[in-house]
């Protein structure tokens, strides 16, 4: 890495005007240390400095920008500056930022795109959200079955210019249906005079354009590559997919996830960007539901008032039980929304799971039931906290924490496989919201335990 | 995709030794799909079905199979046949099976691999465990400044056929030293005579070996590439990482940080196929340690029994109350931690998080505030449920919810910056862990309310 400029040196070239020295140095630096630097300022500023750059540098610059800040800059940009811009942004990272403008400005920009842009950017904008098309992009090369290799490399030598991959080369026919695909190395490996369809591997991965990203992700997982064609409902090839882009789905999706785990809405934008409104309200939602179905413990605990005025040492417990079954329960729920995330566990693994979750709960409600017990003891022989029904009490509690935890656990890991088989996202059965329903249900087992136990001593 | 091969059929061929076809229809599919079909069998099958695959194919698929599955495998086959597979593997994806194995098994196969192979391997293996060394690989190609366009095409049509990128080819002086990069496309595209030293683009980014991996996932994050050089600390290259086996590390890294956030150890296992006593030990571990945390509510819950007998209601209202707590933290923390881990939030960030959580918590405890205070009213009208002194039950439950909620978001969000400062892992601070602490000054916070506003009442 060459020497770094500062931002503040930056800004002092800038005060100074002396542009020459902008763009020599901005250039040395890689175009994402250029744009992280840039992004320090405001967006006039930013939008000054993009006037220094010739286009296509100021392009690559813009493409590293987080889409928050390409989205500031473009409306501090002229019309003019915006569109030429765009125009040489290569066509997946432009519909990134596309549709993230409001509909107005988006109309506008494609407006202004030469009339070849024009037409990939509408194509790609058709394609439904979070789908594979969204973020597919046009820059491929395509070779036809019966040129040799070195017809291959006198094409890729007067049209690979803009191409975004090189590395992988698309056999098509004459109406543009994706044959096979062709690596650079066997081509640069064969003869010259070795024809493309003795070189092509003859086992095609391809996605469809109106999938949804998640199967473009898995499709990267299983076959490990770096770029994956796309064709259209009829096998026709109409854009590729790069793993750049597939390694930021991964990151987003685990990012959603975990938000949700976290029990509250996905905030969609980075946290320290997103508005203090709108980030209380992604929360609050879940908050008020998550509120009003822990009211039910308010009520049910209500039932049990009377056993509370009889035996108030039963209440000091209650913060334990339902606690245990909480984290126990969040601690299945974890784990079945994470794995049937990365594709380790489907819908039919759901008695298996059932089965290992059984004896997971009875293991754990059984280590706890055990402390819970020994605590109370050793609590009783140096003190006279829980009466001389002490035994009794530490019989209740042990058997509630075995029923709870059980319970928990249960809940925990079948809510997910309820929710996915409903079609909802499972990751919405949160750490808090099986919290919250073990809560309830551990109160009613407490006090239906301690009923049995402690009838005719303390109740 | 060619006609699909089921594993029933493939069994029923294997069992007719039938070996042609199967050579012929595995050869048909992808190494994926091959590597899936293959892992439906029994290790020693499986070894059975390898044996007739020529060496070069059956490493392939080999390669593909999940590491679990590997380990099966190796431990199924002969010293000889283990040896000439690990002897083919690329030597990223070895390192990754051989830091599986015992011990014992993984010197016994080191010994056995071909001279060149076994220093490789020796020389990875040296590397320290999630360090970026062992997830390199040795199949790149090296150039010199001074060869033009058309050597560069000679040697690698002599030296290519192993190497696992093509697409990028780095240039080293003749010490070793890594001196720039050179894309293929750069190559392709000049004129046969160009010189590299024309052709590189001067602004090398690389990678150094004994780095943690998370500093190569940020590298391939900011600045997109499919490749990157590592070099040792004296600039020297030493290996390349490829963008497929960052992938793996993310979605890794955040199956870990989930598994941590729900209130566990960390699998380092998939659910399905971890042991049933490993998969209680990593969950244990942490219930009992929440567990011993959460007893300090009985302790506190110990303190409050004369309230408590005095005003039995008190006792409705803390589920409630803690839950809450809960809740609000687990937001708090989730947010936090994740946005640490992507890089959008750095220790420095602290006091800004702190001005957003306590201005978020003082909102979200005001809308349950309303929200519990109306719940008790309503029901206030209708029945007698919480007495003559509903309104200042109604006050003590409000003001508290406003305490503990502003509470939980605090404790939430800093208790990773805290963690972080402390060279501890912030996705520690887990959904159950800030709930088990935000439950014990809740309790504190709640009666300390009641104590002050029922005063002379209920009190």
């Amino acid at each position: 890495m060459s020497t770094k400029l500062t931002s503040r040196e930056l800004a002092e070239l800038l005060e100074a005007r002396n542009f020459m020295a902008i763009r020599a140095s901005l250039t040395a630096l890689t175009p994402a240390d250029s744009a992280e630097l840039i992004e320090e300022f405001e967006p006039a500023e930013q939008a000054a400095l993009f006037r220094l750059l010739p286009m296509q540098l100021a392009t690559e610059f813009f493409e590293y920008l987080p889409v928050e800040a390409q989205e500031e800059l473009i409306h501090a940009m002229g019309n003019e500056q915006a569109a030429g811009i765009l125009d040489a942004m290569s066509p997946d990272d432009r519909t990134a930022l596309l549709e993230e403008l409001p509909t107005a400005v988006c109309a506008r920009l494609v407006e202004s795109l030469s009339p070849k842009e024009r037409a990939v950017a509408l194509r790609l904008l058709d394609y439904p959200e979070n789908s594979i098309g969204r973020m597919m992009t046009s820059e491929y090369l395509t070779l036809r079955d019966e040129w040799n290799a070195r017809e291959v490399l006198d094409h890729i030598r007067s049209h690979g210019r803009d191409r975004e991959t090189l590395n992988v080369l698309y056999v098509v026919d004459a109406l543009g249906k994706l044959v096979d695909e062709v690596r650079i190395r066997e081509i640069l490996l064969a003869p010259l005079e070795a024809k493309v369809k003795d070189l092509r591997n003859d086992v095609l991965i391809s996605l469809t354009a109106t999938d949804d990203q998640e199967s473009a992700v898995a499709a990267f997982r299983k076959y490990d590559r770096t770029v994956l064609p796309v064709v259209d409902g009829h096998g026709g090839l109409v854009g590729i997919v790069t793993v750049d882009d597939i390694l930021d789905v991964v990151e987003e999706e685990a990012t959603e996830d975990i938000q949700k785990l976290g029990g509250m809405e996905q905030l969609d934008e980075p946290y320290m960007d997103i508005s203090l409104a709108r980030l209380v309200k992604k929360r609050a939602t879940w908050l008020v539901f998550l509120f009003v179905g822990e009211m039910l413990t308010a009520t049910a605990m209500g039932h049990f008032q009377d056993d509370i005025s009889k035996a108030v040492i039963l209440a000091v417990f209650v913060p334990l039980i339902i606690s245990s079954g909480g984290n126990s329960g969040s601690q299945a729920a974890t784990l079945i929304i994470r794995a049937m995330a990365i594709g380790e566990v489907g819908l039919r693994d759901w008695w298996k799971v059932m089965r290992r979750e059984i004896f997971s709960g009875l293991v754990l409600g059984l280590i706890l039931a055990v402390i819970g017990i020994l605590r109370i003891a050793v609590w009783s022989l140096f003190s006279d906290a829980y009466g001389p029904h002490w035994l009794l009490i530490a019989v209740t509690v042990g058997i509630s924490l075995i029923g709870v935890v059980l319970w928990g656990t249960l809940s925990g890991s079948m809510l997910p496989f309820l929710l996915k088989r409903l079609g909802i996202d499972p990751a919405t059965s949160s750490a808090p919201f099986v919290a919250t329903l073990v809560d309830v249900t551990g109160l009613i087992i407490y006090f239906a335990v301690a009923g049995v136990v402690l009838r005719g001593t303390l109740l």
